[in-house]
């Protein structure tokens, strides 16, 4: 048996603790799994006083020094769950710059500086894993690294933000509104008193952003990503979509069309039938289409402390096998930036809600300003008769993305419509 | 670069000439992923009279000969692809024990002899890789082997037989009965002339070996896989169990309950919520629960050259870049056979359906029967009021299967009972 690697852990929070707690209970079936035993040397954390019953027996120092981890030559492999972009970011870089391996669960980081991190670590010959930086405890990352190549990879659609998937399932199920929703969710601590980066679509961009850099292989920039969140989705536009076919999720959408990449998060209306439109409350889910394989989906718990620790482990115990039998490093890492298709120039099918006068000649008048970008529809419902304003909700068939809002411009001059109540896009074959 | 690694590729039906293509017309990318070319070398094929276009203009020897992929020493890795027990085992083994690495997705002989394969490769430090074995396209042999170390599986449900999820969606969705709905498998080139091996569960079974025994990191042999296909299912099943709140399904099932493990296939009643029961039409699903994952599904195309290709070519890929670098061979493999329940012992919930006289007293004499073995009824439903006899449906809460099989033989016996109609165990929580 080769000697230990030694392991620095930074990080010990929920997910920090449920690693140490299986790297110390399951050191056996680790070992036998690795090939070789792996020990924890170290562990950063913040607060130094706070008790850490879980280390309590065990030879692990404790520090609130992540950097130790670099200035200790013993350590093989770095364990980053800070999170955070920095000093994430320099930690990761300074231990590959020091010949150890990295796992992490960093998706600021991944998103922001994935390839030129990655390239380092190919340059080098050593490993960065990051299974748990996308879709939590689903196996996703290893899979579009390694178990799809040969297939061209042309549609990525993922519900990767488990917060809101669960208010969406919340106003779907008992018809919240948002606001009730989303006191639901901070009560049961799915979100967070700050829930800008859940709801406004920043997690589910960063996660995203990995994921469509893996499956086209090719730098896909966070920043290049068009991002639209659920605050104002409305319980009328969840019912309006499902009696006419869809289902409503924050979708993270990424497709590769000849060879032009268009990213993108927003609300998604999806046919019932579509296999993410079952995905409810705090699951993720990560819907894949490529060449030969077809279709593919994959489904679990994208956070807590349990199913990320699943996966940093994973990534631990192949990262140490590949680090003793010196077959760490990938192979090189494409570096040229995708051509990055505008959003102006994407084609969606929309759901459009209006509130409008009811009066002969409305239908009329709207339909002329659709038509003259070229809009075409496909189904129409009126709710509310004899009120005044009624909704009238329409979904089109597919078109250029600037056409629509070329259209929507024009409505919006009309004076017989109040207001565009909401306009949302849609995904996945009718 | 090193020097290329030499294939043969042994079967060149569906599967393998679609593997074929891409090995040759995906030289470039395969052979950066790989870090090495990967040269076909040589095609083993039943007909050597037929044309194989996607061989032309590239110097491939054909041969009806498969054993000349073990006489060749060049030969470094053997993908196995003519399916059936014999000889495909005696050329994997065979391949083995010269040192090639091994590709196949060869279930049968997995699901039989998988273990000893395994140990035969660990010993010698080669790699024997059958993603495709299990599941098609679907990742999920390495997800199994890779991504969930450090996770105790406790369950995996499977629909891993597209055929059979073909037919129960044609019969749900549209009323069909069972002979009809295996006509239009069969017309559709889902099924055989000759189901048998589909429509009996014997398919399942094979995969269900290969994957529990993953699973559960231990033998399970197909033998002691308890096994019941969907002949008897009819469309008045499928209807009632609807009502109830469940779908149908032929679902592989497999439990390590306390170290007890039980393997079963048979159709299976799922709530309506559950992942699985929107996974229709051909696709197949894998459903995992393990700690502290939680729970995952996969999902994809469990069948077809496309799909299956995609899983080939990954495997081949890694084994490929395991063999150049050195680092080929997994850990010591399990061989302790694990205690394996007997089907009396395991505990179900039943839907059972009854044809009876519609007279008083008939339903407390049936409810006699059960609760004189401890069933206790969840649910019933009466059909066909006025008619003789009438349809009685029960769902049971959870029972041992012995207690049940004994309730059912003293039901059979009342003259009241015309027949009992069909019995479909459920799974999964209510």
């Amino acid at each position: 048996m080769d000697k230990p690697l030694h392991i620095a852990l930074l990080g010990a929070g929920t997910v920090g603790s449920a690693v140490a707690e299986i790297l110390l209970n399951q050191a056996d079936t680790l070992t036998r799994k690795a090939g070789v035993p792996l020990r924890l040397k170290m562990v950063a954390v913040r607060d130094m006083a706070k008790p850490r019953p879980f280390l309590a027996g065990h030879p692990v120092r404790l520090t609130d020094r992540p950097q130790e981890a670099l200035e200790d030559p013993d350590i093989d492999i770095v364990v980053e769950l800070m999170g955070g972009y920095q000093p994430a970011f320099d930690i990761i870089r300074g231990a590959l710059e020091q010949g150890k391996s990295v796992v992490t669960a960093n998706k600021e980081v991944l998103a922001k500086e994935g390839f030129a991190l990655r390239q380092l670590a190919a340059s080098r010959g050593l490993d960065l894993f990051y299974e748990a930086s996308a879709g939590g405890g689903i196996p996703i990352i290893r899979p579009l690294r390694e178990c799809l190549v040969g297939n061209r990879i042309d549609q990525v659609m993922g519900i990767i933000n488990g917060t809101t998937n669960y208010m969406l399932t919340r106003m779907s199920q008992h018809g919240e509104e948002y606001e009730k929703a989303l006191a639901d969710a901070q009560e049961k601590g799915y979100a967070e008193a700050d829930p800008t980066s859940d709801v406004e679509g920043h997690d589910a961009a960063y996660k995203l952003a990995i994921l469509a850099s893996l499956a086209f292989e090719a730098p896909v920039p966070v920043d290049a990503i068009y991002r639209e969140g659920i605050t104002k989705v409305t319980a009328d536009d969840i019912r309006y979509g499902r009696e006419l076919g869809y289902t409503l999720k924050l979708l993270a959408i990424a497709k590769n069309v000849n060879g032009e990449i268009e990213a993108r998060v927003h609300p998604t209306f999806i046919p019932h039938r579509h296999p993410l439109a079952s995905v409810s409350d705090a699951f993720n889910a990560i819907f894949i289409h490529g060449e030969p394989v077809g279709e593919l989906m994959f489904y679990g718990r994208g956070a807590g402390g349990g199913p990320t620790a699943s996966a940093v482990i994973a990534d631990l115990v192949a990262v140490a096998r590949r680090r003793i039998t010196g077959s760490a490093g990938e192979p090189p890492v494409p570096s040229e930036f995708p051509v990055i298709k505008e959003m102006g120039k994407t084609v969606s099918r929309f759901y459009v809600s209006l509130k409008v006068i009811d009066r002969p000649g409305v239908l009329a008048a709207i339909a002329d300003c659709f038509g003259k970008q070229n809009v075409s529809i496909e189904s129409m419902i009126q709710k509310g008769r004899e009120q005044d304003p009624v909704d009238l909700v329409f979904v089109t068939h597919e078109v250029v993305e600037a056409n629509m809002q070329a259209a929507l411009e024009a409505i919006r001059q009309l004076n017989v419509v109040h207001e565009i109540a909401n306009v949302i896009r849609v995904e996945g074959d009718a």
